[in-house]
């Protein structure tokens, strides 16, 4: 077995070529990300470099019901909203997010580009809210089905 | 809900008492651990900012059959021992083990305190080797059982 | 430890008031449910007696993505419904689906009371398709969400 | 998909040539197994019709820590021995044991063949064991670790 594969060196991490990402419920969160995890194999946690730029979110303020999250600030500056309050972060702050607490973004609005490790549990199931959206995503080994918070019922209700 | 508890500041990091740790099998193997992620509340994932000082080992050489778990180094030089073969490591660097692969150590053979951010799974089922000690540990729902290779047979085969 | 709790005679089986269930989509899916695994304290596996009437449906014909479900014919005589195909049951018979292959269901047109024991996992989370109401529900960890399946769209398809 | 594929008929049951099983650790442990979960294709439980002649044990005392296993008599009559304690069973008794509670055995002192049905999960990991024999067995992925509890220690307590 080649055991280089399971390192990165920072300049191969700046050499590598990033994914851009726009959320599909959200046009102003764009960034590039860097998977390190899919880069060395990783299949059940997801490790990634994203790099936000001014006046950019990060993604769609989200919850996750199962999948653990977690960013470490690498550097710029930001607003980290948590469940509805905001926080100042910066360089060699954290955030985790246990699973069903609050929802959670982290906003550029800063003035340069916004680099962090986002870290999290990949799980083949799991249940994501988007509340400023009022929608739901249900994953399921690999089928997502986003579904408005109104078209769901609970049969047991009656 | 009060949703600070989400949040450590890079300045709470740093000034969180770690815990030093000395593995079991290895009286070498010593460092300050901080657990970012126990600290605001993760349950199955852990992120760690661990912190060993020059001649000391990060930990045991091992393998997980189950967990993945990756490094990041933030300070420090080091040399990371892979399945057997060593690389240097330095900041920026990222190492990642898939489950069931190789076995993997970090040395800190540097001048100055090594530090990096550790994330890996935590579930309740894992087995892992240690070769050079010739032993497995199987932790199954916080029971941990150690055993020698050669305590173990394959009722199978006969 | 009281040992024989984990035992349940054939008479007291037999003594056992049942429960009534009809399906929330089938009016016509009444059954009187003992729940054999319960009464024991099983956790992860439903072993259910179910006894349902001449002219009656076991459940609304389903289907599961992720929970195995089998069933042994007691008795009484029955006819089968798997993937749209008819089948005629009876005593000694058995009927096991694997996850997400072809819905089913178990209506009794015979003459006598259907018995049937009813073995299954007992996931945390799980999602089933009543395609005859057009309908989806996921389960995840106590929580029922029933949707239309014209209310779902797949984000990643625009 | 051939829909077929799902059902057993009681004739095609008894029909089937079952696999001659003799525990590793108790050559008195003898049936013959047909699984009728594989004959469909379930992966996740398995539910077994096993026949046991007279004088043998259906398998070796054992304990889960982690599959739930049951039993339903469907004929014959024999003694369950359930955490140490010993009950007369015979056709509709039923027989249910949740994870990590008391070891467990059928002995056909009856004199006639014990049929039953057995119905269990099948996880990808479990630990079971022999308290008669001193033995543990770690079952992971496929790989079967049989160890003697005198060579298991808790590296934890010193």
């Amino acid at each position: 077995m080649n055991t280089r594969q399971f390192l990165l060196t920072a300049s191969e991490i700046e050499a590598m070529v990033g994914e851009e990402k726009i959320h599909f419920l959200n046009p102003n969160a764009q960034r590039i990300n860097k998977s390190l995890g899919d880069a060395v194999g990783l299949n059940h946690m997801g490790v990634h470099m994203i790099y936000v730029e001014p006046g950019r979110d990060t993604t769609e303020y989200h919850l996750h019901h199962y999948e653990e999250e977690s960013i470490y600030v690498l550097s710029g500056s930001a607003t980290a909203v948590i469940g509805g309050d905001r926080y100042k972060v910066g360089p060699g702050d954290f955030i985790g997010l246990p699973r069903h607490t609050v929802a959670h973004n982290v906003i550029n609005d800063g003035e340069q580009t916004l680099v962090c490790l986002v870290m999290g549990q990949r799980l083949a199931q799991d249940v994501s809210d988007y509340p400023d959206r009022g929608q739901r995503l249900y994953r399921n080994n690999g089928e997502w089905n986003l579904v408005a918070h109104e078209s769901i019922t609970d049969p047991r209700k009656k």
